[in-house]
């Protein structure tokens, strides 16, 4: 329940993928603050009890679901979208896995694979791994965006400049997020909730993980913002940088290939030092290591390093 | 002074460039602790009077001298180099240049500037920027590295998989290194001293100052690494995270041109909000902001993220 809200946008009243066309579930007030019941990104198929043959039989249409549109009054293209995060209400179970054909190391990982988690939604003590580890907890939106301008029926699956399935970790309670409105009314909506990820989001999954979430709509009109961008006032990496971090690199012309050989070394780095098996360490590494560019200028090699933190394995 | 150490390598001691055959300015037992007095990356070309006449007139032969080399007793190629980064010993001055056909931007900041640094080497309180803002100080090595085993003389500017110009910003005291053996000796060199940088160095220079550094060489037999690797046992952005961070965002399917954006963007919101003129924004985010790769991969479309600590302007 949420004290504060003005509306709530029901689970059923979900779509999969954008389109500019599609009736709105609600007309907003800027200022207006909004519960979503939203579902996780397999759309309610992968609970938890779960098992590689649920994985196996997952009915690819209905991914990502995402909970709206809301059409909020006097939105216009070159507007921007204020959306202010407020408060995640967790499910305390999610999974992760390998979905063949999906991921930075597709190539290497074809076979699927499949963990599934439970937390303390009244705590949120870091979850604990199977595989070995336990992983700190921080709830974020992994799509979050307006309708594009374009018309027809857009594809969930990749980002734009409006937003959407940006996998942006640290959209978390206490944001602020601005996306560039390209449509009459934005059109919002939001969904493909997460418990924990890493920057990068390596094997394709995050602690994917259904829950509700309290957002405030609102507009700055006129901001002509080029690309989504977005305020934290406070720290983003201390619910895991206490013990520091094991740090591999990718060093060469190519950013894509530097950032799977980072990560490539730190699976041969978690599977001979902590005796995990390479697909485990991989989807770990997805749930809570950071991809950074820790150099993009010395010609022609740039350097990409994955940042693991070793709070997980102490 | 360093109490500690065994060995001086004195600020004569350098080299440009790597070669496996330049002789060995010091034999080093394994453990032993070394303390190698570090020109900045100009070669001390650009000191505390340094002029936009005197960045103009630059000799490019004596940018980046490295340290060294150290030979180590018993390094084989196969084993890895452990370096301990023990302590740094700032000089207090340094500068930002932007220099023309340089820098992520190159095609669009074509005029040379300079911003020269100075800094309380006791207290290591954040440095003033003239156009505006305090960056929180961090001294690393930009370069530090071993001979790569193929014969002649390899520029200083790109890294390779032997370390060199990583540039990491997180190779800092306290932390542990491991690189890559690939001659006898293992022929390591140190220099490009850095007061403070952000992940990626944007615009090609950090806040580049003279200092010197204690290190610790040690020998891991057999290690076959593919790449550096470090470990650090202490967070690594919470000098500058304590007031969170403005972020912006380049979406697309390049990584590289999504890291432009993504910069490019965070320019704007500097120049718009702060008042800042844009060379002066773009030199400002290459000292201390972040490119992070939030997600790599929703297919096509990836989205780099430019992380710029709201401490620095507060």
């Amino acid at each position: 329940m949420c004290v504060a809200c003005n509306h709530t946008i029901h689970r059923a009243q979900h779509n999969f993928g954008w389109n500019k066309d599609f009736s709105p579930a609600l007309v907003a007030k800027p200022g207006e603050t909004i519960l979503f019941e939203c579902l996780d990104s397999s759309g309610g198929q992968l609970g938890a009890d779960a098992t590689l043959d649920t994985l196996a039989n997952l009915d690819f249409g209905k991914i990502n679901p995402v909970s709206g549109p809301v059409y909020v009054e006097g939105a216009e293209p070159g507007d921007a979208l204020k959306v202010t995060i407020r408060k995640f209400h967790p499910s305390g179970h999610g999974w992760t896995a390998n979905i063949p054909g999906f991921g930075l190391l597709a190539d290497q990982f074809k076979d699927p694979a499949l963990h599934v988690w439970s937390y303390d939604t009244a705590s949120m003590a870091p979850a604990a791994y199977g595989p070995g580890g336990k992983v700190p907890l921080k709830p974020f939106t992994g799509t979050i965006g307006v309708a594009p301008a374009e018309a027809g029926l857009h594809s969930v699956v990749p980002p734009r400049r409006v937003g959407g399935n940006m996998d942006i970790r640290d959209l978390t309670s206490g944001v602020t997020l601005y996306l560039p409105i390209e449509v009459e009314g934005a059109l919002f909506s939001v969904g493909d909730t997460h418990a924990a990820q890493g920057d990068g989001e390596v094997c394709g999954t995050a602690i994917e993980s259904q829950m509700n979430v309290e957002l405030t709509l609102d507009l700055v009109k006129g901001a002509n913002l080029k690309s989504p961008r977005f305020t934290t006032t406070e720290p983003v990496t201390r619910h895991l940088d206490g013990a520091g971090y094991e740090v591999t690199t990718g060093i060469g012309p190519d950013l894509m290939t530097g950032a799977q050989e980072a990560v490539m070394r730190m699976i041969d780095l978690l599977t001979a030092e902590h005796g995990m098996n390479p697909v485990d360490a991989y989807m770990l590494c997805s749930v809570c290591g950071d991809l950074r560019i820790s150099e993009i200028v010395d010609m022609p090699n740039w350097v990409v390093s994955f940042y693991f933190p070793r709070i997980v394995l102490s």
